[in-house]
């Protein structure tokens, strides 16, 4: 990566960071501060557990995720041990959302309020479903070892649109969320007489929209990709091609023709890294 | 296109299509069947405009704005007139998503509701006033027969880039709007409750997060793209290529590198456009 690009780069990193860490800052002062607090005790303060879960795990995890192999001081560690970090974080975010299911599950009913009754929840429900059918098959396309090539170039595409568009949809599903419980949540003075835990919560809100426009950003920019192994074994050695038909092409390529085929020669692959603006 | 491709897209854009109009039904049907109908005299029923209106125009009409450069019986047409079809349909989706906020603010003025406390008002004015400025930015780049060829390729990635998180930011919106909206009117039974409406609007909810994941799958599938004016001329003649510098590089591309660059010559782009599997 070029340096203009690699300054480019960091400092979109760093926001998107700095805002997925301020967002898990801001859900935990909602629910420590203005809200009940935490607990596993079926009231409110078990339901709390859902937005500090999902702010975490669902869309912070879930970023970090996806943009793991873009990170330049991760090219020299193998394809493997990122893919393992991909999935693990990835995993994390499943565990995590699946908890906070269970503790609204749990407050609502304990409170004999219906379940699955909000588009927030019709949303949110297949997000999960859709999030654990992409591990397995993320799982059992990039990791088991006996997985043809060929299966991996091919799904490639739909893995990639998968991961943006649920991650995506997660923080769509976070945002009706936050409505939903401010507006249920809120009495005396209500949402819309705008009191600081309102104003507070729309600025979480705001920031989960910037953290998301960051990632895809980043997850999108075709220049900041990590290169494939045979491209850093060529940069490293200035030598041959390697075979890197069980390395499968890199995640987070939001296109359906792998770069393999469209730039198959190495200069080529290496220069678009390196001289493209931005 | 090749024929199974072409195929592929029809399936896809078919699909769409009937998603966007099936939401349009729906919207009308709600305000016209559940709701109190339609009117501009400061009440409910001047209010019922903006949910329409913002079906029709900011998803429906956005969206067809940016995949009309995908329809391949479009292809023959000129980039130039293309271009106006596709800033006409934004400035028509602009228009009609301020007259849908106007119906919105003379309805809470009458009501003395407040305006602008809601995180749906937040993101839903951020996301018309930067629609705002991506169009007379467009308009600028792509429409101005004196803006250098080097600054519209330069602002592509940021043009697409924008235009495709716009629309999904506008979808996050509707799916806000649409859980406020059903716990405010919803009284006896409640939303909680799931009487027929609540189940009907979730369900145009679903239609349009369908919608929008279609038309982002059309935008970003990079083997569905227009030929640039020089292949189509190529295609047809058999012959040279003439200069396309006041073309500029086709929307709907999200990556920031332009493919003449990757890919400068004609067989190799005409080769992405008809050989690839997807």
């Amino acid at each position: 990566m070029a340096m203009e690009n690699f300054k480019h780069f960091l400092v979109v990193l760093s926001v998107a960071a700095a805002a997925g860490l301020v967002s898990i800052i801001f859900v935990l002062r909602w629910v420590l501060h203005f809200r009940e607090g935490l607990a596993w005790d079926g009231g409110p303060a078990e339901f709390n557990w859902h937005p500090v879960l999902i702010v975490i795990g669902f869309i912070f995890l879930q970023g970090t995720a996806i943009i793991v192999y873009r990170i330049p001081w991760t090219w020299h560690r193998s394809k493997l041990m990122m893919k393992f970090i991909h999935a693990g974080l990835n995993l994390l975010a499943f565990i995590l959302a699946v908890i906070s299911m269970v503790a609204v599950f749990d407050f609502h009913n304990a409170a004999k309020i219906p379940n699955m009754y909000s588009l927030h929840s019709w949303v949110g429900l297949a997000a999960v479903i859709l999030y654990g059918l992409q591990l397995v098959l993320g799982v059992g396309m990039y990791l088991m070892p006996f997985t043809p090539a060929s299966w991996r170039a091919a799904f490639m595409p739909l893995h990639v649109y998968g991961g943006l568009f649920l991650f995506t949809s997660v923080i769509a599903v976070a945002l009706m969320g936050i409505t939903e419980k401010l507006i249920f949540s809120l009495s005396n003075p209500k949402y819309k007489d705008s009191p600081p835990e309102a104003i507070f919560v729309n600025v979480l809100g705001l920031l989960l929209v910037v953290f998301g426009a960051l990632i895809l950003w980043i997850a999108t920019r075709k220049s900041w990709k990590r290169p494939s192994e045979q491209i850093l074994h060529t940069l490293h050695t200035d030598g041959g091609v390697e075979d890197s038909s069980n390395v499968g092409p890199a995640l987070s390529e939001l296109s359906d023709v792998p770069d393999e085929e469209t730039c198959g020669d190495v200069r080529k692959r290496s220069c678009k890294l390196d001289d493209q603006p931005n």
